[in-house]
């Protein structure tokens, strides 16, 4: 964990920033392998150039300061709210910080949490430091990879598990909780990187939905997005099946989206931009007539979040390195008939690309 | 739906403030049925006095807008986020908010969704309106309050369900995974109130600790912390355990311990501030002299989410009133050896208490 706090200091300064305060997330497990949860007592953890760090927290998380991988200054508060801004003083005027460039993590950080911070140094600023704090953990090694490949194989194994029990008339709940029990008997961690999305008839139609009490039917189109956690790291995939039968047309969108995330797939690798792979899965959707129902980017970095950098939209210029994973995700959605998508992981290796999810893309027939 | 949200109007303008503010999470899914998620693609909830609400959102969540239960202007954006400021400009200005007084929830809104407010009405002030959104919440109607009674159930059942797999050496980790494969069996929405806490021998004297590789060894304290989800309303109990013989100590303060948690449980009825609750536990801790190894409040408000208002704190004088539902959770850390804490929870009635777990709440013997 050191070399990952080097780095740190090394992109702060890069990035001419002072130091960086960050809540808990992804960010701070990757710095220090210790998990806090987000709640409504504020943890801060503030890493400044040539400084052991400093944490901010309750006293009743204080036995986890002695676990950190190196030395780090704890500030502990108690249970009245009315004196955290005291404990968030002390810590921030330890380390100098008041009027400095203090970089901060807009996706992450609460105002909860920065406005604590802010009491403590009320003449700082603190820019958006998501692109240095994101190019720590932009390029995996192959512990990570080999974690994220044995989360595609669990989320993998789980559906496959599930399959046989899909009948007409279980509704998306119970699919969706069936599939996060087999996940866990085939070896997730039980902190899922989200909860599975299981959208069926037009409810397949919105890329987002939450499982709903609606009965499979048949003619249904069937959309699942899942994925596992192991060891940190996560899968994140996307299937769709037919209930039987499906209109002629459902079947012409399937075939269209596993060509443009065949394109999309083959589009990365090292030295490419980010935009290549979303215009290459675009395309084949665009060509086919069908561009205006895909309506979101074709992916999205995945490693320890389910949602982190590199995007895969059409005007990101950001270059593939070795080591980047990210989503392969095309979808078309014909709102209140149905929606067809289809999500694969890969990561990019030393001369190409690794696709690290082979379960069938075809629109496979159920129940 | 619609009297939850002429409820919010009434509080907002009792708090002298001109709208709200609310990005995904419990209070907008409390006051439009509807979830969102929480990511990198900012979701804005804007309701303000004498207006129809609005809501700011990707374009690719426009399909849930139909959803509404009832009238409300849309402003969506496309991927790209450079263009995210001016849908946000443009929902502010429609409502008219610039130099007004916005509230917000601070736990809930990240800097993601405040900035690009903020840059939507820069001259308005952006208050904490933690407070009058959570007295919407606060009082759980029947039907609140039976859906946290069936979470309660399906918690318990699920736990009984585990206790006779637990044997010397399985790992935190693996019990963890168990029981919430068991609280899927028994019937909780695949969306868990948190990921069960499960800490043997010394970690579980630390009250916040994550599942680790630890097995279970004889003579271990076992803390279980666990809850269920039920039609988007929460348990969240505890029960400690021990396996085989313990250290007569170990005895002794799971007793005082439990003792704690009755005298809290009596403690509670309407009139009687929140304070009360910890005070009556915490002085049967303190008598036993163990006061100083209480490190956390007695309690905090349950409902759609794990912590929410009212708290149990020895400053807190809010008045307790039917149909608010907290925790009773009392416990002792003996740092490096092991704790005890035993976890309840309560609704308070017309004219008492009633208590919504009954698991047995001795020091158990498993493994």
């Amino acid at each position: 964990m050191l070399p990952r706090l080097e780095k740190l200091h090394t992109a702060l300064s890069q990035a001419g920033l002072d130091a960086a305060a960050l809540n808990p997330g992804p960010t701070l497990t990757y710095l220090t392998g210790l998990k806090f949860h987000l709640m409504e007592r504020p943890v801060v953890f503030l890493v400044a150039l040539g400084k052991d760090p400093v944490i901010v927290l309750p006293e009743l998380e204080m036995p986890k300061v002695g676990l950190f991988p190196y030395r780090v200054n704890a500030f502990a508060y108690d249970e009245n709210p009315s004196e955290w801004d005291a404990a968030f003083r002390k810590a921030l005027t330890s380390l100098g910080l008041d009027g400095k460039k203090i970089g901060v993590e807009p996706r992450q950080m609460r105002l909860l949490e920065f406005r604590h911070v802010r009491a403590g140094a009320p003449e700082a600023d603190f820019p958006d430091a998501s692109d240095a704090l994101a190019s720590l953990r932009l390029r995996k090694d192959q512990t990570e990879v080999d974690a994220m490949r044995r989360a595609v194989r669990v989320a993998q194994d789980a559906l496959e598990a599930v399959i046989p029990s899909i009948k007409i008339g279980m509704t998306e709940k119970e699919l969706a909780s069936e599939l996060t029990i087999q996940l866990l008997k085939h070896g997730s961690d039980s902190e899922m990187p989200f909860a599975p999305i299981v959208s069926t008839g037009p409810n397949s139609a919105n890329p987002h939905a939450s499982p709903s009490d609606r009965g499979l039917q048949r003619s249904d189109l069937l959309v699942v997005d899942w994925g596992a956690t192991v060891d940190g790291y996560i899968s994140d995939l996307t299937r769709t099946f037919a209930v039987g039968e499906v209109e002629p047309e459902f079947g012409k969108i399937a075939e269209i989206v596993l060509q443009a995330n065949e394109a999309g797939r083959a589009a990365g690798r090292p030295g490419v931009p980010c935009a290549n792979v979303d215009k290459a899965a675009r395309a084949v959707i665009e060509q086919a007539g069908y561009g205006k129902y895909f309506t979101h980017r074709t992916g999205h970095g995945i490693g320890m979040e389910g949602h982190e950098e590199p995007y895969m939209r059409a005007d990101n210029m950001q270059m593939l390195y070795p080591g980047m994973a990210y989503t392969v995700e095309p979808g078309i959605y014909l709102a209140g008939r149905g929606g067809v998508r289809i999500e694969d992981n890969v990561v990019v290796t030393k001369d190409n690309m690794d696709v690290l999810s082979d379960m069938p893309r075809e629109l496979r027939m159920v129940g």
